[in-house]
């Protein structure tokens, strides 16, 4: 499974990879998560390896944003010298090309770097193995696929984009045992408990961009904010309104809002109140769209009309479902559409079940998330 | 939590209760689920105490059916000799009142065990504690209240017959994870996999009843027997049909089914057919008469016609969800009413999650299973 070109004598030979750091750098990348695009979430962790006491951490980093340092970088400064001979942990492949800044492969061989374990390839053309290669020809031992994964599933967005050019889609609804997201009458309740709150809060945080329709807009008014998350911030709202009729006034319409409408709709009103017009035919154009002004996931939380308008059209990528344990009647169904025999139901991959309070946490993937 | 009378120098101070023992006791008891109606399926188990092992059974037994002895006898019989000075651990209080044998009580005594630990009393007015004072007036050390819960799950049926004079209701259905039961085109596509279909055949082999609408009749001629189950028997099949329009031939009227229609109609075809007929003008009426034909626990495998009637009215018990991660579109909903706001939608208590091959079983109860 790991790919290694470990030379006899090396320092891969002594000491065996350990997991356990390459888990530290994922939860170190977490905190770039939402705010990187259109770069990947990436974090590193620097090892030196003491035989006798499995490895001490000399140094950690993480992307924070497009135009600042990598990751690599953070870990190589808070390391110094200790960096020679010792083993980085990258939740990516190191860049091997010139950005806005150097490539992270030559920052770690002119470190001194002995080993460089990497969860996942980059699929950027312009790296896709080259970084390794660059590591292997100055004599590091490159391991390739630790924790590859979970690191994939982490770069969703950043790989969606880099290679179909539009956002990962998570499709994000709360329904009831007898599969209800909503009352027909309106009511106050809820459907899900506050840890699930809590939790759609975290991923509010973590992905670049949250979208309703006009639906949702016109008849819950959302902020659409991140509340009760520690230095979270906010993603930028997306409103699919094909016809531009929602109120320009709505709370949604906060900085870096995007409008997603017909190309012949007269959208007047909201370009007055300052709202990006993204003009699109179709939800493809759409989602290209998002993805050229910079957006590589998106939580959508709108209600049944626009999620089946999605799903209907294959473009929901990953799906996260709380269910709480009890039992409506009547009511909306997340999805209405599309008419398909049982058979043709598109079936989750990588599923995972969570207990979260007294509800459960579904997820898994439609698509496959782009590798190398 | 437990209730003892434990007098100083007996086994009950020297020899800890075991719930492994009453464990062991609820798998025999599981042997008579489904076949003892309307007595309660209970399991013993004799141990007698060794000090250095920590007790060896030396008796065990279930009760068979209705009519046949206790589980008490069985083991007693099994025990033998070595019945004397011997703990017995008993699903349900031992029985105080002379039925269709001698109360076990009784027997209990005359064997000579020293102590008897019983997971739940028997909420028969017949019995209703008397047992466990019989027990005690004679001298034996009665522990009360192990594993209690299980127990009073297991006897659900019993305990709901004879307290509340209608059997326990279980409504079982699989969902996708957007919520539909079945496509709104019929496809030959079932919900829910290989392992939650022999889930519920062992559950059909349990319960005493399966209750279906003649909607279900009529689309799917179903069987509604129990397949690939060793020492199977098929419940008693029946089918809510107000008009009495069902096709007299269908597969679910073999030996023993029961029809379920109202006072006026005319059901001639099915009388002459040899079916059961039940006449009632609302469920719970229906309800009351199948308790009188003595089944103790019906599972409600119908469609949503039948099984929102039964919700609406608060007549389902429990519920048993398959869900199956896999998204499908349009379709149809378990429950298609009553209409209430979400905050009335019903909570349920007593939430179990099982993964069962691809899919999840949640379980939960609406009515709290009656006790003493």
């Amino acid at each position: 499974m790991y790919e290694t070109n470990a030379p006899p004598g090396r320092v891969a030979a002594d000491v065996p990879v350990d997991e356990r750091f390459m888990t530290l750098a994922l939860e170190h990348a977490v905190t770039g998560l939402g705010r990187t695009a259109p770069n990947p979430p990436v974090g590193c962790v620097i090892v030196q390896n003491h035989q006798q006491h499995g490895g001490e951490v000399v140094g950690r980093g993480f992307h924070p944003k497009a135009g600042g340092p990598h990751a690599e970088v953070f870990a190589l400064r808070e390391a110094g010298e200790q960096a020679r001979g010792a083993t980085a942990y990258v939740t990516l492949e190191p860049c091997s090309h010139h950005g806005r800044t150097p490539p992270c492969a030559d920052t770690l061989i002119a470190a001194g770097i002995a080993r460089v374990v990497v969860a996942a390839l980059d699929p950027n053309p312009q790296v896709a193995g080259e970084g390794v290669q660059r590591l292997r020809d100055a004599g590091i031992v490159v391991e390739v696929g630790v924790l590859e994964a979970h690191a994939v599933r982490q770069q969703a967005g950043f790989r969606s984009v880099i290679t179909r050019g539009r956002p990962w889609v998570v499709a994000k609804y709360a329904m009831t045992l007898d599969g209800k997201v909503a009352a027909v009458r309106e009511g106050n309740g809820t459907v899900s408990g506050e840890v699930a709150r809590e939790r759609t809060m975290q991923w509010r945080n973590e992905l670049d961009a949250i979208a309703v329709g006009s639906g949702t807009l016109s008849l819950d008014d959302p902020a659409l904010t991140v509340r009760g998350v520690p230095g979270g911030r906010d993603p930028r709202p997306v409103v699919f309104d094909r016809r531009a009729a929602s109120d320009p006034h709505a709370r949604a319409w906060r900085e870096g809002a995007v409008l997603v409408t017909a190309p012949e709709a007269r959208a007047d009103a909201h370009e007055a109140a300052g709202i990006t017009v993204l003009r699109a035919d179709t939800l493809p154009d759409a989602l290209r769209g998002l993805g050229k002004l910079g957006l590589s996931s998106v939580l959508l939380e709108g209600g049944p009309t626009l999620l089946s308008a999605f799903f209907a059209q294959g473009l929901v990528d990953e799906v996260r479902v709380f269910l709480a344990p009890k039992l409506l009647g009547a009511g909306l169904s997340p999805l209405t559409g599309p008419t398909r025999s049982m058979h043709e139901a598109q079936t989750l991959r990588d599923v995972t079940v969570e207990l979260l309070g007294p509800d459960m946490l579904v997820t898994g993937l439609l698509s496959d998330i782009p590798r190398l």
